[in-house]
């Protein structure tokens, strides 16, 4: 490819409606452009890597006996009827009538899907276990796109699933599918990243990973433990409250607290430890905005994934109204005022604390020593704050858990038989009876990947691509390119790198050494090979890598020979950098 | 691969809705799936065969310096608007509403998501030529869905736009994209395919090609000339109608023809060669039901797509109202009555005839003796008759057009600046004067080249797969691979062929040795390894080809350099094929 050819252009100035570094330099860059709401047309380099990371996923899953099948991107919206979710998605679901008035979706996600493709086929248990595999466009009607292609409307997606005739085996694949993303992701080049547990939300089914590349932009808060490997998504983290050396009881006290809304203010007031209070948080379900009324320790805030894991429901913060009977700002559990069907949920952080202060139900008042056995019955603790940092970890018991942020590069999870049985997918086993198969799926954003390393692996200038996925290898920068015996170099190197098999960028454009340069940068290609008249004189070529960690002149008759030995090891530093398939 | 573990059922029935021989061997050979109208999911053998069709379509694009790009599959409905379309095209354009409320598009075609990306680049006519193109799934609300993957609402598609500065460089270029198109196809194993003169329809542009796979399936009618090289679709096929003979004058006289509505049984009736007859066809105009009266010689027919081109309006077949004043069955252009605003229209093949008959207008009767310019006046004659078989070629000039059936495999369209006009993209010349740039567009559908390629190449028990195209190259047949033997040739020969990087499958299930053959064929691999407990005795196993024109006995030591021999000389009979490239 010769630059001057290659159609998208590289500026320096930063678009203004880019926030995240990535986003800015793929803009700039030349790699997408916007043409709606989370809607992008990518150019011809960011499409030469999506290829890649393609090729490298489906090489991964082809290595765990995935077969690539297709699955159309609209379909009838009567297989998501039959598996309940035409109705149990929100809005993301793109529904739409098609000219004979039949109901359709833009697929998200493809279960339902790949069920029907394969549910009149494997009809008997030693069809098991199988996955199938597609690599497709998705839509996805989010309401926050935002950063590029981190979180897009329409974008290119790997999903797989895998059947089985026991949980065993479930687990067994789930776990080959695992290390085969952790393949994925060091093959392309990813760093920082790691696999959490994580809410299952609307896919269904029991214990579900998300893997997440570690960055301050990422939207999704993770907790992992300092002393131990557990780590987890915030939204499914379990929290565990030491309550050690609150037990002391005391006597119920109505107290005046004026104006004091917040439990801040009231310990404060009250000159008491913020971990002795009780404060109350109220949502109301989208369903009939019917309450949910929450308790949880004051220093604690509530994990809305969890709390709406807990009461089934969707919810959404309260707006309360007066004639509720509930005092905003003074709530508490004894003399409780709500309508009836309201859903009160006591959380654990609250247990073994023998004196609490808490909202009276009545303005401008509060209890002290409340004790939630003695003044209000014996509850049903449920988990529903969030973890924090310095927490007790779920794993191994030390207070040592941290929060950081990532951005979700893919998830897997174990769905169980909630697919197969809303779409009557069965098998006969060796007994000649009938069960339904178990299900796990498994799910990679393109698009995401790519960009999600681009954010990881840039400078000030540009990104600073992996090998792996790069657009192009090798970029030749042929500066006064006008010179015949530069030309000369520069292009028979190229022809003979193209030969070999380099993917090669020549840039012999009549522009600056400056204006080169960055736009080389900006392309990030992993290896640069710079001919100039000075190198010329002394019969050279500089040979560098994007990532500043090489930089040789050599004869211009060994140029290739080093490009391609340099070439050869990022790829095997890559490749090493994977850990074993299983 | 082994069969043992392939997804999909290959089975003998033919199904009761496959009216297409390619349509039944693909459903039966565990290809596709429909999963609603017009919508299939495909199982891994198809998607195997269309990623190497795109992989040919692919090379052959980067080879005439296409850039591949990806523009979005659902597109804001504004970029529609801009260039008109959103109007203008019919329901088979998929609209729907974001949850936002924004009107989009599904696209079926993305000229305008290409003038869109490149519209603010190509600034400075030396970016000019180039080539973008992307491979991508595709929507249209298709009415009438048949044939499996033949005519479908969803498709994966190759779509390529270029952008010039002259109608010179666009032929120049187009004329590299027809034998690129020329070489796709050769590569893919189609053998019966020609370009055809086309209809523009809804792109616009002028000058068009189809590229056709003669086929009695196809739903296009081509007009070819045994003389010369003349080939068109009949939309676009000019009629040349010779009247030599038919000069003379005679008088106007009415007639009484009671009942006869038809030309035919008036010409019967009169004693009258056909040819003298002027006959009435009626359409209305589909935007305000306004009459559009065809006059045409009794023997020709209307061609629907050169009339609608030529009242610039959709139409449909007329309903007549009594009080229109039409008097249907007797309609002739002397005295006629029809409401304001209808349009007659006189084709051609009335030229130069010098006696008529023709409807008078009154029931019951015609005119014999009518003669256009003295009975009716000057008029201006179009060219709205269809070709027919023996008609006078446009090019040659000989009376040898012939008609057949074809299956569209692909088109170029010569755009001109329909789309850069209308988006206002614009470049600046060597003067600094602002011109739009003229474009053409290339498009390929890779399904329906799949199965075009199926219906030209299979026998009554499977497919026959081109090797380009084929799932994988290689079958290997174990019968009773129960014997230790058996499953160690047919074992050891597959280890030794996937590791030199042919794309084998074994079977080496426990069926009979009919199923087994019956399965390979369905699967329809070019070549074949039979090895068997006979063949076994000898030492031997059988490499044939699934074509029937090659079947060998080899010494199991030389299979594997036999069937990668074979291999080799299939591949090189489809690049034979392919014309070099320009």
């Amino acid at each position: 490819m010769k630059m001057s050819d290659l159609i998208g252009d590289r500026y320096k100035e930063k678009p203004a409606d880019c926030t995240i570094e990535s986003h800015a330099l793929m803009v700039r860059g030349g790699y997408i452009k916007q043409v709606g709401t989370g809607v992008y047309s990518l150019f011809t380099p960011a499409r030469r890597s999506t290829r890649k990371i393609e090729q490298i996923i489906r090489e991964e899953m082809d290595a765990i006996d995935g077969q690539e099948v297709l699955f159309p991107v609209a379909l009838p919206a009567d297989l998501w009827k039959e598996s309940g979710r035409y109705e149990s998605v929100g809005k993301e679901l793109l529904r739409f009538r098609d000219r004979m008035g039949a109901d359709m979706v833009l697929g998200m996600t493809h279960e339902e899907a790949a069920v029907h493709l394969v549910r009149d086929l494997a009809k008997s248990y030693v069809r098991y276990p199988f996955m199938i595999y597609q690599i497709q466009t998705k839509f996805r009607d989010e309401p926050r796109a935002r950063g590029g292609l981190i979180r897009v409307r329409e974008f290119t997606m790997k999903d797989a699933y895998s059947f089985h005739t026991s949980q065993e085996s479930l687990e067994k694949y789930y776990y080959r599918c695992h290390r085969a993303y952790e393949r994925i992701f060091a093959r392309c080049g990813a760093k920082r990243f790691v696999s959490v547990l994580s809410d299952s939300g609307m896919m269904g089914g029991s214990i579900s990973h998300e893997f997440m590349l570690l960055s301050p932009i990422g939207e999704d808060t993770i907790v992992t433990c300092a002393s131990c490997d557990y780590r987890a998504n915030m939204e499914a983290a379990e929290c565990i409250t030491d309550n050690t050396g609150l037990e002391a009881v005391d006597d119920l006290k109505l107290v005046h607290t004026p104006e004091m809304k917040t439990i801040e203010e009231v310990a404060e007031f009250l000159h008491a430890d913020i971990k002795h209070t009780c404060k109350a948080v109220v949502y109301q379900k989208n369903e009939d905005d019917s309450y949910v009324l929450v308790f949880l320790r004051g220093d604690h805030e509530v994990n809305e994934t969890k709390l709406r894991n807990y009461v089934g429901a969707e919810i959404h913060a309260a707006k309360i109204e007066a004639e509720s009977g509930i005092v905003a700002g003074f709530i508490g559990l004894k003399d409780l005022k709500c309508p009836k069907g309201s859903v009160i949920v006591i959380d654990r952080s609250l247990k073994g604390i023998g004196s609490l202060i808490c909202g009276a139900n009545q303005a401008d008042y509060h209890y002290t020593g409340f004790n939630i056995a003695r003044d209000y019955g014996t509850v049903e603790y449920a988990d529903i704050s969030k973890a924090n940092i310095g927490g007790i970890c779920p794993k191994c018991g030390r207070p040592t858990l941290d929060v950081s942020s990532g951005i979700e590069i893919g998830n897997i999870f174990q769905l169980g038989t909630k697919y197969s049985k809303a779409m009557n997918m069965q098998y006969i086993d060796q007994n000649a009876e009938l069960h339904y198969p178990i299900m796990g799926c498994y799910g990679i954003g393109v698009g995401r990947l790519l960009a999600s390393i681009c954010e990881e692996s840039h400078d000030e200038y540009g990104p600073v691509w992996p090998i792996t996925i790069a657009p192009w290898e090798v970029q030749i920068c042929c500066l006064r390119a006008d010179q015949e015996e530069i030309s000369n170099i520069g292009n028979s190197l190229y022809k003979e790198l193209e030969n070999a098999g380099v993917e090669t960028v020549i840039d012999d454009r009549p522009i600056s050494a400056g204006i080169m340069f960055s736009e080389a940068d900006l392309l990030g290609l992993p290896i640069r090979v710079t001919v100039s008249p000075r190198n010329c004189k002394e019969g050279v070529v500089e040979v560098s890598s994007r990532n500043k960690t090489y930089s040789e002149k050599v004869p211009v008759s060994e140029a290739k020979a080093t490009v391609i030995a340099l070439r050869e090891k990022m790829y095997q530093e890559l490749n090493a950098a994977a850990p074993e398939r299983i």
